[in-house]
Parts: C-alpha cells; structure tokens; sequence
C-alpha cells in the first residue's frame, strides 16, 4: 500500500511529522508494508510545491529552514492550499494552518475540499473540529475515508482515540483537567517565586506562548479544547463562547503564596458536567489540594480524568519529561498516529 | 447479527457481566444492531447449563445466587466446562475460571478448544495470558477470532487495548506502577493508623482479599499482572517468577510514620526496563515522594505511566470513587469491551 501525502501547513508541526515518518518508515515498511511520498507541500511564507511523482523532503525541509522557497521543487507554479490539495495527488491531507478559533478557516475548507476529492484528512488543528465536526464527519463517513483529529487536544497524546476505541458503550457523564500547558507553566514558575510577566517572558523564550499571550493566559486555548472535547465525545456541538473562560491575570503573587501556606495550588481548572442533555463547561483557576489528580501536574505536565457509568474515574497524565515537553515533535506523533490507524484499517479491510 | 455466548465460571465478574450485558443491550441493539443470548454457563459448584437455543439468564442468576443447581435448565445432561463449550453453538466463550498463577490451567485448555471450535475467547484471567499469549494468539489469528484480555490488568480499565489502538509504532522502553489495590488499601490503612493485621482483616471484610492474603501481599498479583503486560506490550514471554516479587510484609508502622514525617510514603511499585533485549522487572516496596505520579494513589487506586520513544510520559490512573472500587461489576466492562470491539470489527468488516 503506497500513500501520497500532502502537508497543507509547513511549520514546526509538519516539519516534525515529516521527520517523525521517516524515522519510521522501515517500520512502517515491515509491519504494515506501508510506504509512502510526499506530492504536495503548502506553506505560509515559503511557496508551494507539487509533483504527483513525490517531492524530495529532505531537500523542502531544508529550503524551508534556511528561509528559501519551496517553488523550484515543484512540477509546475502553484501558489495557494486549494491548488495544492487538487494537484498532489494525495491520498492523504495533513492540515496544519494556523489555528483560527473564530470560523475555522481556511482549515475547515482544506478539509473539506480534501475528503471531497476522497482524501484522508488529518489535523492538528482545533478549528475545524469545533467549527465543523458533524459535517466534515459525516462527509468523511459519505466518501468512506478518515477525518482525524487525535493531535488537537493533550499534544499529541491518545485522548480521542482511547474514548473511541477502548470505552465503547460507555456513558461519558463528566471530565476535568488541565489542558493547557502554557499556564501551567506560568503557575508553577509563580509558585515558586517568579512574577507573572517574568514567566509569561519564559514562556515566550522557549517557545511555548506566543508574542501576544492572550490565547493562552486568557483560557482560550483551554476553551477551545473543552469544546472540541464535547463537540466530539459528548456529540454536542459546542464552541468556547460557550465555555466563556475565566483566565489566570487575576491570580498575584500573594494569592498563589497564602494558598501554598494551606498545602493548595491554583490550577487553570477544565471542567465539564453533563446533566441529562444539559452540558456546563467551566474554564477557570481553582485552588486544588493534595487530594486532587491536579495537584500534582506541574509546568508542562497537563491530563484529564473521565468519569463514565460502567468504571472508576479514568485519568490520563501527560508529563513532563527531559527533552519531552509536548512540543511540535510530540504533536506530530498524534497526526502520525492517526496516519497509521488509517493505514492499518485499510489493510484489514482489504 | 447474533452472538451465542457461553460462560466459563460464573463468579462475581461472570455475573456482573450478564448485568451489565442486559443493561447494555439496548444500547447494543441501537448503535451496532448486535443481539446476544446465554447458550451455555458452566459453575464451579452450581451444575452446567447448556442450551442452543438459549437459557434464562434471570432464571440462571436467581438459582445460582439462592445456591441452587443450573442442571433444570439444561436441554441436556452435561456436567464439565469443556462439554459446555462444545455443546453451546457459542460465538463468543468467556473464560472466567479460577486464576492459576503456575499453570494457567484450566483456563488454558478452555480458551484453546473455544478458539479451535472457531469462537472468539475473552478472559479476565492473567493464567492464560502469561502461560498462552503467543501459542492463544496465533491460534486465534489461524481462526480469524480475537482472544480478548482487557479486563486481566487494572480491573477492567483499558491499558492493553490502549496501547494496541493509540499508540501505534511506538515503542515501549519502561513502565511503572501500582498495580494491586489490596496491598494498596493496607498501606493507605496503615498510614492512618492502622495495624497491619486490621488492614488485612478489612480487606477481608469488603472481598477484596481472600483468607489466605498470601497472592496479594507477597506480590504475586502484581507479578502476573507484570509478566502479562511485558508479555503482551514487550512481546516477550515473562513469568511472575522471573519478576520474583517482595511483598509488604516487611513494611512495619514504624517505618511508615518515620516516611510520612519525610513527606514519603510506601508503595508496592512494580517496573520494568528495556535495555536492548533485556527486560528488567520488579515488585517490590519503595519509598515514593510527592513528585512521583503514584504517590496520590491511595487505597484501591491504581496506575501504570507508561515512557516510550514518542511522547512524554503517559500515565493512565484509575481512582476510587464512591460505588466503584475497581471490583467485578468493573472487571465486567474489560470483558463486555472486547466483547464489543470483536462484534464492531466483524461488523466493519462485513
């Protein structure tokens, strides 16, 4: 089984994938006979390129990275996503475009325009699945191919795929977390001793908040996740205007100390009860004590906990770890995961 | 589609697995238009049942659980498991006999004459997995049926099944953790107070160990549940006794009150390291501080974090909470889940 790909999206998210696939391809090769090439690249800032006969991804990754464009690898001119998609060839779409909470777009278009053509479509975006779930599912299931969305919530991490493949027939009546690491992070470094706007700056250094931090500090990264959470395993539209998030700027410094003196933490708290067909979803800083599965999540560390009718509460940690950060590489493992689900019930079914 | 079921042992876990299918069927008739009916039950010491057609499971759970025989619902005189597997016309037989840590027997012999007679065989036993997994599972593979063992590690809560499913490709170089309630339950108990022997007689009191609590505190149970998951996510053969447990016997109040003024407390931990082909296993009491993801697992809590070569730290915890300890009705679900995925597999593939 030979796939095409296409990486609608080029940065770090995608790159990682790209790396992730060739780390893995003798594996690939081995235990699903799966190989693969990449026939089409869309980027931001550096060009597109297209060849149905597969594109040298070494040679793009390293245009890319020392600032080049992408156009001298391409069969022909090319120069916007859509075009991209319908000239690759591709049998599967990885969509990576910036995240656009609002609408979606152009990420839910991507998607569509990829499994109307009868692609696979696989994102690490949480647009779409908040603003496009049911239909691009529904699409998705008319032309028999995957809509995957594993990396959107948790990094990378297995979150969706563990509701869908491991609890079958249970009832998901409430979940709480921590979804986003970036506060998190901010918290920790609060808690011990560090101002609000020297870890906002640490933040930014290494990568993990952006120039403006509001999506993070805000709670709207959180929101968006609670909602594409709901949206999916609740299977009730839902969107983070709904969830109207309290963020952390009210937590000082002398809030986050009286607390520690009681043995509590203040968390950026997710959480979301289902009473009959009512769902209220809460994103806010709580004080946890010792007692509480949060707790003990510190900087990066972010996880959830399920409560179901047929098991005890089931709770899934992601945590820091040294070189392991729930960075770009981990993100890409979750489209790679999905890639590979896709593959593999393909070849069952044949 | 129709599935005959038959049911090998017909404890508590049995039990609450024809509960929690009547309970279902609804749901199962709705979503996956699958419908089910008891051709056979075998007890330890109630009778056997056989019936083609199908047995009154009201009529069969009354009887056995007033201490009555099964024999009046017979269609014919049959009074040995085997017998009951062969004469049930079952699809699906549930293994769920008395553990045998040496042998696997016989829960071994059931499984392979279920799988030879083209069933699906889903067991709650860790015997067979640790003493049959590669022999079982190429057997069912031979057959094109599924030998199902969700429920053997953390009491029906997914683990194999998540890692079979949503983490694919990755490998699997360590993993820790809790993995027997009881011993559990007794140092929790303990570190409020409690002897040692009250502990154990507590335990005793609410079924969770028996009256030789030799398995549970000597660490065999959490051994066999090692040498299952090294088995099974290692693909590698592995004995409780090459995991030669120490248990928590040696563990005095004394020591515990000395940790708790420490901020530590003692676990049983069980872990495993790869390095290269070799496979480093233990079960035995250590100091944990508030850092480690186990140290807020208290009582019958349990855990297992898993570190692979993708992503950061994956951790799956199961929590007590009020009604649900982690006992058969749970059990029940780890089994009732396999029976799903082998009735949504075979319907996908139809």
């Amino acid at each position: 089984m030979h796939y095409n790909l296409a990486l609608i999206g080029f940065g770090n998210v995608a790159r990682s994938l790209a790396r992730l696939l060739l780390r893995k391809q003798d594996l690939l090769k081995t235990q699903y006979d799966v190989t693969f090439s990449f026939t089409g690249i869309s980027t931001g800032r550096h060009g597109c390129a297209v060849n149905p006969d597969g594109l040298d991804i070494e040679q793009a990754l390293g245009l890319v990275e020392s600032g080049k464009s992408l156009s001298p690898l391409s069969t022909f001119h090319i120069d916007d996503s859509p075009s991209v998609i319908k000239h690759s060839s591709a049998h599967v779409m990885f969509e990576n475009s910036p995240v656009n909470t609002q609408t979606g777009q152009p990420a839910l278009d991507h998607i569509r325009t990829a499994l109307e053509l009868g692609m696979h479509a696989i994102t690490a975006n949480k647009g779409p699945v908040v603003h496009g779930y049911r239909e691009l599912t529904a699409l998705a299931k008319t032309k028999e191919k995957t809509f995957g969305f594993e990396s959107t919530v948790l990094g990378g991490s297995p979150v969706f795929s563990v509701f869908r493949e491991t609890f079958p027939l249970a009832e998901l009546s409430s979940f709480k977390g921590i979804l986003n690491a970036t506060t998190n992070i901010i918290l920790s470094r609060m808690e011990n001793g560090e101002s609000y706007e020297n870890a906002v700056k640490y933040c930014q250094s290494v990568g993990v908040a952006e120039t403006d931090p509001t999506n993070d500090v805000d709670g709207w990264d959180a929101a968006i996740k609670v909602a594409a959470l709901i949206t999916v395993l609740m299977d009730t539209p839902f969107t983070p205007q709904q969830v109207n998030p309290i963020g952390i700027r009210g937590i000082t410094r002398d809030m986050i100390e009286k607390a520690s003196a009681e043995g509590k933490r203040y968390k950026l708290v997710c959480s979301v009860e289902k009473t009959g067909e009512a769902i209220h979803a809460r994103v806010a800083p709580e004080l946890v004590d010792s007692s509480s599965p949060l707790y003990g999540m510190m900087n990066s560390s972010t996880g959830i906990s399920f409560r179901t009718d047929v098991l005890p509460d089931y709770s899934i940690t992601v945590s820091e770890r040294e070189g392991m950060a729930g960075g770009p590489v981990e993100t890409a493992y979750g489209l790679f995961a999905d890639f590979v689900n896709v593959a593999r019930s393909e070849i069952m079914s044949t």
